[in-house]
């Protein structure tokens, strides 16, 4: 008996991407999908319900990407390796938060913290991009540390969500700070004894001259610098010297052996409410270009995902 | 019965500094001390025999410098707080070693190595400004460690020295270099595990894309940087995330307890032959200003001292 072929509907690059991406640098294709695995093979077809839109997404569309993380963006995939997969051990929260507090932006963020922030109780923390995926997660961890938090965010309502829906202790728009530096000093008058690097650039150059001694700078991303052809670099990185402090790249991929353990964790903190989560959800896979591009001139508030069909 | 009482000449800064100092920024004057010390004190008059000179002084010319190293320039100094001097347990290696391969400088190349570095047996190690009193130090210490070792300096006789002194694998004279990132693809073609970072600047930008998965900056100074109103920024810091790079600064005042342990080792070095130094050494506090500028326009060979006082 010959398997249903389907129509796959997928969104593909259709250029390498220098600069700022636009939707027409993306194309919806429609393909078609036989919903069969080959015969003796532990391949899987997967109805793909959620997609993840992510920054380090910009990295892909660029001609010499460097090795990052695979996703498929399409209404089926064949999934030729299933033991790449994460079991779902808690399916009573919302599926969605798998693409995002219980995904790959939420274990970014513990294991950044944790592993390369290594927070003390009382440290003053510092979150750029605080109302994404990662940073939102990370600033409600760095409370439950017992943290002094800030984050920065680029709309008023963004700083409303930090204070009123995560609990930061303060944070601002950095949109209308005249002075980066003068809107650190004012927020850390003691300095920051952890930066959470989601943007780098202007930002990284003003948060240098405000670290603490023996601070950490946990560089998880730059967004601001993903678009540029032309980097800017920040100018005062000799402050690393004299208050010894440790700045360290990381990547989520080292870390997704610790996923049960992370995931056991958080889910315990969503159910007991310590934890809030902010979705930005769209609709369809026809949306998919809109949603990933407004990622970089940031349209999402909170983790963006995209509804592709329903459970 | 009073005390005698000697001239004391010494070097004073004269004004602070913006961009390059100059010997018209510093003074030669002559006092008039007391060879005494305050009835019933600890304190203890000190004859200077040497005097040593390092780039980290320029930070103290400048008018916000950081709290910083303290040392007198000057032919006798009263030591109020004698405690705080180190021993010399190897009065039999020449006295000179201790303000560079056995003083600050040594330190500060063992400290930065071993505990910033972290090196292994094997790890490709880069060192800018390798023939200078902390560098020369690192890339014999990196050599004994079993590791592959590369330095760069500002003349080809520097360059000559590091190969056939300092038994680097391969050195570089980085004036000579077009491009420097060719010049570090040349050199590793496999990529840098360990910088020992001396100069920042275009030199940092050429190493960044050039480290290897896992790898380690270890911030000791940034010369390059020190006489720039505006100085440099490195505009490729995003490489620290997909590599996982740790960029880390440190101090040397904070391995001060590990003084001994450094000292018997290194003088052990020193008595089999296993490491070599080279000293620039001026003669007279009347040259105190011309050593101490020539740092900055790199025209010192080695460790640069003065002989104040003859042993």
């Amino acid at each position: 008996m010959a398997a249903a072929e389907v129509s796959n509907k997928g969104v593909i690059l259709k250029q390498f991407v220098t600069g700022c991406p636009t939707e027409d640098d993306l194309e919806l294709v429609t393909g078609v999908v036989r919903l069969a695995v080959p015969p003796g093979s532990a391949s899987v077809m997967v109805k793909n319900l959620y997609v993840s839109c992510d920054p380090y997404m910009r990295n892909r569309m660029s001609e010499h990407n460097e090795a990052s993380y695979m996703s498929g963006c399409e209404e089926y995939t064949l999934i030729t390796d299933p033991e790449s997969l994460f079991k779902i051990n808690h399916p009573e929260l919302p599926l969605s938060y798998y693409t995002g507090v219980l995904g790959m932006a939420g274990l970014t963020a513990y294991a950044g913290f944790f592993d390369v922030s290594k927070p003390k109780q009382g440290d003053y923390v510092f979150i750029s991009s605080a109302s994404g995926a990662v940073g939102q997660l990370v600033g409600q961890l760095a409370k439950i540390t017992g943290c002094y938090v800030v984050g920065s965010a680029g709309s008023d309502e963004k700083v409303n969500i930090l204070k009123t829906k995560f609990g930061f202790d303060d944070a601002f728009n950095y949109k209308k700070e005249e002075d980066l530096n003068a809107a650190l000093k004012r927020c850390f008058p003691r300095g920051i004894d952890i930066y959470f690097e989601n943007v780098g650039g202007a930002m990284l150059a003003a948060v240098l001259p405000n670290m603490r001694m023996n601070g950490r700078i946990t560089v998880c991303g730059m967004i601001s610098q993903y678009n540029l052809e032309q980097p800017n670099g920040a100018p005062n990185l000799f402050c690393l010297v004299a208050k010894r402090i440790r700045m360290e790249g990381f990547m989520v991929l080292d870390y997704f052996g610790t996923y049960n353990k992370f995931e056991e964790e958080i889910a315990g903190y969503l159910k007991e409410g310590k934890i809030s989560v902010v979705e930005d959800v769209a609709e369809g896979i026809e949306n998919v270009s809109t949603a990933l591009i407004g990622l970089f001139s940031r349209h999402n508030i909170g983790k963006q995902l995209v509804t592709i069909a329903h459970e």
